[in-house]
Formats: structure tokens, C-alpha cells, sequence
């Protein structure tokens, strides 16, 4: 089937860049010396995850219990579960890990420590947890400088409910950059930060297994990874206008788009409108930080994806996109457009499925793991 | 069962105040002598829905063909499809027609009026059709004071193939406004550029059916209707943050909430991590014009949902909201928080369902029409 056949709006996967865009991961992983755990949360589905899994040990990186629950269900043993685990969670946590290999969480707080003991103790299991830290996001993660880090990893060690997995960061203040160059300065702080603390671990006598650090921007620019055993990036699968912007990925490159059709058109206005609006591409404002009129997304041909400059999706309603731009005169009601996103990860959480295509032909369906338990 | 054991991120439909809001622009439309026909988009509901039509005709109002198939299916049978209709839609638009009263469709351009007549012709059937007409928000809709407006109209009202509805509007700049008088000055331009044209169609020999405007903002503050036949607000059966700044609502109607778990804190930095991202409450900015520190929604008490000054929610990633403020103090890995969204038609939007509470008790759950096509 050509894709001017679907209904629109409908996500698209370009299979031939979505491959070449894991080739080019894998062979960055083997190349640094790192183990490669790509974060599935951008896609959510198993066809993704085995292409980005080739020559590698298998293990993934999920960000819900969904995913946990259907990545496992579809043969994968190893999963890390990277959001901190809500004490609630627990149980259902403890249900995943016992029929796979494992399924570990993250911590960052005491807290957090008691309730996996708790849960883990009726059971007589052994939960694999890795300790959070933060290296300058300043989101979820303990300061690797404070007390409370070496406290935490101390008895995280020492639990007989515990199976410390290691120390694991994620440097996402690297989207905040404007460059390639400033996201390999991101990376460098990255590991420096790390390694720092698991010497600071060292020295006060907890050895550390593993060092796991994550984003796509720091790892696609890193050059050097010494001291880190595992990285986990994950939007690098699709791409976007966001990591295009910063450097990480060329326009070619994005794996993901949204086709969508006209349906109203005010050329003396310089104007249409296409049915794709923030329920088909999310509201997310872009690399404002970098070009503040990037507006919702890239206006691409639908055939070959050459970008389209005359075209700008300047605003978005629940179910309208408004295009801008001497573009417009050449669209009619019924036209199709095809849009790379801002973000594909939110865009492509608006769709119960992608087409995946290899040029204009529609070759097979992927279906993502929705919503949060997996129960 | 109390809403404390409900799995989080949830979505929460308080139902005394869902009905007291379709109680009161129920109450308005009656007052101001217009027919109420709901937008259903905002939850795309059946049981809600139904309280919305209660004392009314039954007609709503739909953002899909998706909502169209699905409420017509449960046994609505006046359903108009408001955004302009695409001409690849327009078989799937027969069929759902051909099982109801109605299913009507906007216009705005004549490449889509010849779609509906080459659409319906082989099936002999007369589709029912609105012109859209652009108020002042230069979205969709034909500029009224144009030439193109009265042929159009012309057009629709003589063709065999159309069943001319009338005259509809949004207007949707009511949305930039900061109080309720300014409301209330949108929409006496809303009703006079549609009447305005009603009698330069009348001029012209094209007699209008019915008049048919929308947008809660408008709605909310209207103090005169004169000329209009229906409304069709959508927004007000949830309200949210943006209509409470603007003056449509106070925040105690705000009837749809997330509840989330807190998973990280950080008491030091006043900071702490809820497990609702970008994916439980969109990346809707918010009432940014009036508000630029508004956030990513109002923190409330999970039980009375009173406002919590003392905890802002200053940023959102995926799958994780960063809240701010003194009242992380109060916070532990586990504690349940309730958020108020900025825009509630995107937040819902993000559930496959809702939970419907009375006060703290989980008494309903309602499953909304997701997707776009029907088939």
C-alpha cells in the first residue's frame, strides 16, 4: 500500500532510518566500550526494541510498568525500569522481576530503600536496584556529593533484600544545549560526576558493580566513555526537529513524522489548516532555546521528506495544525503534508500504532505498550 | 473504594461538579433561548454526554469521525462534525449519516463542497452541511465579509446534493483574553459577525437556516444571544486552570484532576518528582499571558481539593513533574498529590480512562473515544 492510501493523521515510521539510526548506535556502543540498554520509551514497541537490540546483550530500558509488563511478555529478560519506583509499585514490581531475568529499579531516597525491603521481604526475593543520582538535571537523583549518597549506596549494599546493580545517571540537561560540542561537554560531565562518586564509593568501602549513564544528545557526541559499563539512550531510535536543532542528528535522520491531510485553505492569507493538531503532535514548544519561531514541527515532502521552507506549522489546537507560509498556495482541501515533530517521543504516545514504511510503501504495523500499570 | 488505592497517574471526573457545570450552561442556554449543543470532545464520553443533553435536544457536538462512529453507536442521532471536513473523510461521513438523524459536517472552501457533492451523488443521499465562517480567530473558517462567503453560502443552498445547515463560528481568540468582560466583548463580536452576515446573505437571497456559535469563554459570559439558534461549548463540563484564569470558572468547578504519586524528594532543594509527566497532563503551557508562572497545572488536596499555594509544578518531562516550593517539605516517596490541569480536553486526552469520583469515594469509571477514524 502507498502511503497516500491511510487515514490521516497517522504516524509514520521510516524503517530505513530507523535501522540506520540503530546501526549507528550500536556501532557507537561497541566502539566506546559500553553495553547498549536503548530506552524504549520513545517507540513502546517490541519490533523497535529487537532491531535496536541486534549485537547487543538484550537488556532494554523501560519508563512504565506497561512497557515492563509487555517487553517482558514478549521475551525480554533484562529490563531496567528508569523512573524512581512509587513504594505502590512495588508489588507489581515484584511480580515482573520473578518471571525474567530482571526487572530493577531506581532509587534515591531511604524512603524508596524501606518499602523495597518491605515488599521484597514476604517474598524472600532479592530485588536488583540501582542508586539514582543526579550529575546537574536536577530532577529526580541524590547529590552524588552529599552524605545521603554514601549513606544510600552503603545500604543498598548491604541489604540481603537488595541486589545493588550500581550507580545510574541521566544527564538531561544536555538538552539545554545549542551544539554537538556543548552536549560532548554535557557528556564529560556526565562521567566525570560518576566517576567521581564511585571513588568517593570506593573509599568509604562500597564497591560498585556497574556504572549506567543515559540521553541521546550526550551519546551521540561523546568521545570517550571510560569508566561507564552501560548507556541507555532512547529518542536516538526516531530522532527529531529537538535533536536535529542541538546537533545530535541531521533532518535525515528523523525516523518519525505525522502524515495529515489540508482541510482548509485561505491562500490570500498565507494559510491552511491540516488535521493534525496537539492530540496527533503534542504540544511541545521545540529547541525554543535555540530557534524561537521553530513552531510545532518541520513541514516535509510526503515522498522523500525534503524539507518544505515555505511551509510553517505556526500553532496548534486540539485537533488543528495552522500552516503559514507562500507554501500554501500550492495546497488544496485534501492535500497531504507530512510533518517531523518537535518531540517524537510525545508525538508518537498520541498514536495507538505507527505505519512503518520503507519510502512510500506501507510495509507493517507497530503497536506500542500504552498507559502506565501494567496489571 | 476511596480514590487512595486508585494506580497512578489517574484521571479523576469529580461528578458533583461535572453535573453542577451542566446543570448551570444547561440553565444558560435556556436563559439566553439557544439550543445546547455540547462539544464533546473535551471527554468524548457517553455518560457524560448524556448528563450535558439532559432538558436539551440531544445534539452534540464532535471533534472526530472516531466520536462521530462512537455516539452514534450508543444512540445519539444529531451529531455535527466541527472542524472542516477533509474530502478523503467524507465516505466514512455518509455511512455514519446514513444510520442517524444526522451527521453534519463544515465547510469552508469550494474544492470541499464539490467533495460532497461528488461524495454523495453516487449514493443519492443529501449530506447535511454547515458553512464554517472565521470570526476573528484565523483558523478555519471563510473571511464573512468576502466575496467567497456569499458564494459559498449560495452554493450550499442550492445544491442537490447538500442540506444546508446554516452558519457556524468559533470564536476561539476568547481563549487570549484575561477576564470575563473581555469574554463578554468576544462575544458580542462573535454574534455580530455572524449576523452581520446573516444579512448580507439575506441581501444576497440565501436564506440561513440556523445559527450556530461556540467556545465556553463566549458562552460562560454571554449576557445576550439575539440571532444565534445554538452554542456549542465544550470545555465547561470540565473547566481547568486556563478558563479558571481567563473568569469562565472558579477553581472549585474544575471538575477533572490527575492524581500522581510523589517518587523523589528533595527537601533541601525544596523539590520533589511526581510520577505525572508530559503524558498525564500534556505540555498545554497554560494561561501564560496572564499568568507566566502558571506552571503545568494547580496543585489541590487529594481530598477536598483545596489549593496548595506551597507547591508549584515547574516542569514536566515524560514521565516525570517536578513540583517546587515549601510545601515539598510535607512530601515522602509514596504521598499522593492531585493536579488540576492547564487545559483538561489534553489531559484527558492522555487516558485510555477516567475514574469518576464523588467526593473521595471511586464510584464509575468512563471509557472515552480515542483515535480519528471510526472504521
Amino acid at each position: 500500500m502507498h502511503l497516500d492510501a491511510l487515514d490521516t493523521p497517522c504516524a509514520l515510521v521510516d524503517l530505513d532510518r530507523f535501522e540506520r539510526n540503530a546501526t549507528r548506535m550500536s556501532d557507537r556502543a561497541h566502539d566506546l566500550g559500553v553495553r547498549l540498554r536503548p530506552h524504549v520509551k520513545t517507540h513502546k514497541c517490541v519490533e523497535a526494541a529487537r532491531i535496536q537490540t541486534r549485537d547487543h546483550f538484550g537488556g532494554i530500558t523501560v519508563s512504565t510498568l506497561s512497557e515492563a509488563r509487555g517487553f517482558a511478555e514478549a521475551g525480554f529478560r533484562d529490563i531496567t525500569y528508569a523512573v524512581p519506583v512509587a513504594p505502590q509499585k512495588l508489588r507489581e514490581v515484584v511480580e515482573i522481576n520473578s518471571r525474567i531475568d530482571r526487572l530493577a529499579v531506581l532509587v534515591d531516597h531511604m524512603a524508596t530503600i524501606t518499602a523495597v525491603e518491605e515488599t521484597a521481604r514476604p517474598f524472600a526475593v532479592v530485588l536488583p536496584v540501582w542508586l539514582k543520582i543526579d550529575c546537574g538535571l536536577h530532577r529526580a537523583g541524590v547529590d552524588p556529593e552529599s552524605e545521603l549518597a554514601i549513606a544510600l549506596a552503603t545500604r543498598l549494599r548491604n541489604s540481603p533484600q537488595i541486589d545493588f546493580r550500581g550507580v545510574l545517571t541521566h544527564a538531561g540537561q544536555s538538552y539545554s544545549v545549542a551544539s554537538r560540542e556543548e552536549a560532548r561537554a554535557v557528556a564529560r560531565v556526565e562521567c566525570a560526576v560518576t566517576r567521581s562518586f564511585v571513588e568517593r564509593l570506593a573509599e568509604a568501602g562500597v564497591a560498585v558493580p556497574e556504572v549506567s549513564i543515559g540521553s541521546t544528545p550526550t551519546i551521540s557526541a561523546a568521545r570517550n566513555l571510560d569508566g561507564i559499563d552501560e548507556v541507555r539512550p532512547g529518542n536516538y531510535a526516531f530522532f527529531d526537529v529537538f535533536q536535529q536543532t542541538i546537533g545530535s542528528c541531521v533532518l535525515a535522520d528523523v525516523a518519525f513524522s505525522v502524515l495529515a491531510t489540508v482541510i482548509s485553505v485561505h491562500a490570500e492569507h498565507q494559510r491552511a489548516v491540516i488535521d493534525a493538531g496537539a492530540l496527533a503532535l503534542s504540544k511541545d514548544p521545540g529547541p525554543t532555546h535555540v530557534d524561537p519561531a521553530c513552531g510545532y514541527g518541520r513541514m516535509v515532502a510526503v515522498e522523500d521528506q525534503h524539507p518544505l521552507p515555505g511551509l510553517r506549522l505556526t500553532s496548534l489546537s486540539q485537533e488543528h495544525g495552522v500552516i503559514e507560509g507562500a507554501g500554501t498556495a500550492a495546497l488544496r482541501p485534501g492535500t497531504l503534508v507530512r510533518i517531523l515533530p518537535n518531540h517524537s517521543c510525545l508525538a508518537a504516545a498520541c498514536f495507538e500504532s505507527y505505519r512503518v514504511v520503507r519510502g512510500t510503501d506501507v510495509i507493517d504495523e507497530w503497536k506500542p505498550f500504552r498507559g502506565w500499570s501494567g496489571c
